[in-house]
């Protein structure tokens, strides 16, 4: 039993739940007994459930008031409810969902809330002022990597206004199908990635010169009238490019030029409107859905009222909870939207011949999530209570207020690479098992859903959101933390974490298409 | 017209051919003659192909002595043959294919060649001494890099006989669906990159502990007893990091014993017979298949007549040549393990809805390269005239000596990566059009098919191979200088270019199945 944890303690999500979840760190044994007079019949891991009824076979198990299955064989009261004695429902059927009959009522606004942030000429606002060099093709990777190095080391400390250099790197732009069904998913996804409010809206581009994915189709002028002024590219197989030394040195030239117009800008006061927040979370556990993800959707709440959008993704987390985002879509347009995105979903798994079943990992369901279903019901407990307003594509760049859906894989880095190219500009990310997840384009606020995680990775995780299931704060109070912190970051007055240590992992890429 | 090349001049590649490439640089102007009495009737670009003879409407255009299609319309003798004239044949069928029909004899063996390299305990030898740090899951990629950069600051200094210290991250391990069909690919693929013969046979590991991809299913000690005795293992979660810095503090301890241990390694004379050679191109032109490419087919026999392992890859390269290769194999079974892997590659391209039409790119076609066809004739010369005596899958580790085919995507890192799961300890790379390539892992040698850019980019490019079009070297010559320039790199006396600037592009995983 735990030290800091002296009463067994669970957890009871909806007022119909018929199971619960172990809060005392280490789980509890046997006899372990209960303020409500539930005795455990056999010992219970942290974070997985107990049967608080019998609960005969057939019937469902019920958490966040919704069947997350049936039971397998008869299930004591005070038992272990483990992966094994839960059915696999199916998924709800895409042809018959409510479509925006449940519209949540708005908010009253929130008034006031501001933040420091780089005003950009396409309205944009960035929460970092950073040099963008995006790329058309793999190949030039390794050498806009070698020039990047010297810039960071060469220029950069001319320039102290401006906070990073960036490659945009990939493994896309040739051997690939540049006509095939899907690939425009990979191309908007780097045009938009180019184009986050945090590179100040002109990327410099380099380009090889043979390949498929030509700089022309990745940044069309005609729709960005703001390259057509700054045409900053470099093509390394230029007949002018007499040695490697004249690549490095016109990508350098070239750099120096936009590090001195970055430099010059300052941070002004911003509404907290301005703001793209994405959501996501990863190596989830059963308290996820009760600590982390709830107080994040509370801090989505406050966002969605102040003006701000935010964004949710990662659909196969909440393919088995469509039919209450369908309900809460703003209209059934939006409704039919999310529909759309389930059900490309749906056919590029099947065409691979896998399902949503695949998403749960062996950590989840030590973590105590017996399936996907309850793991849906965890995950979209980050998107508050407020209606939804849009959904958006893979990579398609996000022009809407209020709360949102961006599709996107559940796959950490394919998700957090999509909402930068969505727009995002501020990012938070929660997590139960712990990953030390950071992205180098925005900002990253970690929250923990166990008390024992944040005080093991201290120097990780910025929020402790376990607070709540040991009683000693409540979801508004945490879900306020949460907001007032992302203003903070966002004015560049806190560091997360993962900024601290310069964690930042590469973008990658959702190509859902054959390589050739 | 070429300031070096003060004469018109072409080459025919068979006596059959009614086409012939124009070697001046710049090309040619209308009027051009050439010393048959050729006349050109319009301007032709440099390795693009002029008509010899008059082709009627419906007439194969032929090169390499195969028909690589046939005339759209009417074209007239002395005119440019370029993309639009061509019409695009239909892949050899894979069920009437020739099996071992024209096996090639074996070449007279050669002897006493060697080269000076790392024995590894499995008997595979490297070509550098490298510490490798493997990594079960994306979510440890930005940590491990943090760990990198320390040991190569603080650790690797001291241990002067290490080549280098390479992190092998990815975008695999969780957010997949691990049952999937195809998983086995990217699985296999990251465990035979931790066995590469340059990283010693035995590397490190670092997960994070919820990953699906769990580290005793990547490196199954079953299978590779020397892990049992160096279980070099630290999982991010574990409960003895209760810190960031404690994660980092493991990783860099473990690295340090292992330094010590490849810092005692000495190289040795080894048989040219220990070098596993894999062979590539990208950015090809139409010249790659007259002068890089055939001077490496002649490097590549004189490996395997001295006992070594030559790879050739990139199905959809090879793909329009099939036939050719399965008469070329070494019995009927090594042709029909070649035709699984084209009818694999079919049906993973068909599931995506493209073909490998997909595969030639702008540079390509601007390099004269006016279909597949016409690429996979050039594509195949890299492996010369070797019976072929084995077939491997992507990411399988090659057991072969001789000529051995390993399937693999064409795209460039991808293809670079699953050669280096197979073993590869050497790599070619040949270029018309260009690129920057290069791996951390092994030497790469760049072999250019035309002297303009060979002089162009002299401090890239290794060794030049466009003197053949201008007749100032022969196939033969070439082709020695690259097997003799093989040995020297491989015994660490000579440097490549891209090890000169270390540029060293990222592993790029071939994964065919969906992300969840």
């Amino acid at each position: 039993m735990s030290d800091r944890l002296p009463r067994p303690l669970y957890v009871k999500v909806n007022p119909s739940d018929n199971v619960a979840i172990i809060v005392n760190e280490g789980g509890l044994p046997a006899g372990a007994q209960f303020e409500s007079g539930l005795v455990l019949t056999e010992a219970v891991p942290e974070a997985h459930k107990v049967a608080l009824i019998d609960i005969p076979q057939g019937s469902p198990v019920i958490r966040y008031g919704v069947t997350i299955g049936c039971a397998e064989r008869p299930i004591a009261k005070g038992s272990w409810v483990h992966e094994e004695l839960i059915t696999h429902p199916l998924a709800p059927d895409l042809d018959n969902l409510p479509l925006a009959t449940t519209v949540p009522p708005a908010q009253p606004p929130l008034e006031g809330f501001t933040f420091q942030g780089y005003l950009n000429e396409d309205g944009s606002v960035g929460t970092k002022n950073i040099l963008g060099i995006t790329t058309t093709v793999q190949c030039v990777a390794a050498t806009v990597d070698f020039a990047v190095k010297r810039i960071k080391a060469e220029l950069l400390p001319s320039y102290p206004n401006v906070d990073d250099v960036i490659a945009i790197t990939h493994n896309y732009g040739c051997g690939i199908a540049i006509g095939a069904p899907g690939a425009e998913i990979p191309i908007r996804t780097l045009r938009n990635l180019s184009l986050n409010p945090n590179l100040g809206g002109a990327p410099l581009v380099v380009s090889l010169g043979c390949e498929k994915l030509q700089p022309g189709q990745l940044l069309p002028v005609s729709t960005l009238p703001i390259l057509s002024r700054e045409p900053y590219l470099v093509r390394l197989q230029d007949e002018q490019h007499r040695s490697f030394g004249d690549m490095v040195a016109a990508i350098m030239e070239m750099a120096e030029k936009r590090l001195a117009q970055l430099n010059a800008r300052k941070r002004t006061t911003r509404p907290a409107s301005d703001l793209v927040v994405g959501l996501q979370c990863g190596g989830s556990d059963a308290f996820s859905g009760v600590t982390a993800n709830p107080a994040v959707g509370y801090a989505a709440d406050l966002l969605v009222r102040a003006g701000a959008t935010v964004m949710f993704s990662e659909v196969t987390e909440v393919r088995d909870a469509i039919d209450l985002l369908t309900a809460r879509a703003a209209d059934p347009t939006v409704a039919r939207d999310l529909i759309r995105e389930m059900a490309w979903y749906d056919d590029y798994l099947g065409r691979g011949s896998v399902d949503r079943s695949a998403n749960p990992s062996p950590g989840n369901k030590r973590g105590g999530l017996a399936n996907i279903v309850e793991k849906a019901m965890g995950s979209i407990a980050k998107a508050g209570t407020s209606p939804i307003t849009a959904v958006y594509g893979p990579g398609e760049q996000v022009k809407t207020k209020g709360l949102i859906f961006a599709a996107t894989p559940a796959s950490d880095f394919i998700c957090g690479t999509l909402q930068l190219a969505a727009a995002m500009n501020m990012h938070v990310f929660t997590t139960g098992r712990g990953t030390p997840y950071g992205l180098a384009m925005v900002p990253v606020i970690k929250v923990a859903s166990r008390t024992s995680l944040a005080q093991r990775w201290s120097d990780l995780i910025d929020i402790d959101a376990g607070t709540i299931a040991s009683g000693h704060e409540t979801i508004e109070e945490v879900g306020k933390k949460i907001f007032d912190m992302i203003l903070e970051v966002a004015s560049g007055n806190k560091q997360t974490w993962a900024d601290h240590w310069g964690l930042h992992n590469e973008f990658a890429l959702f190509n859902p298409s054959p390589v050739t």
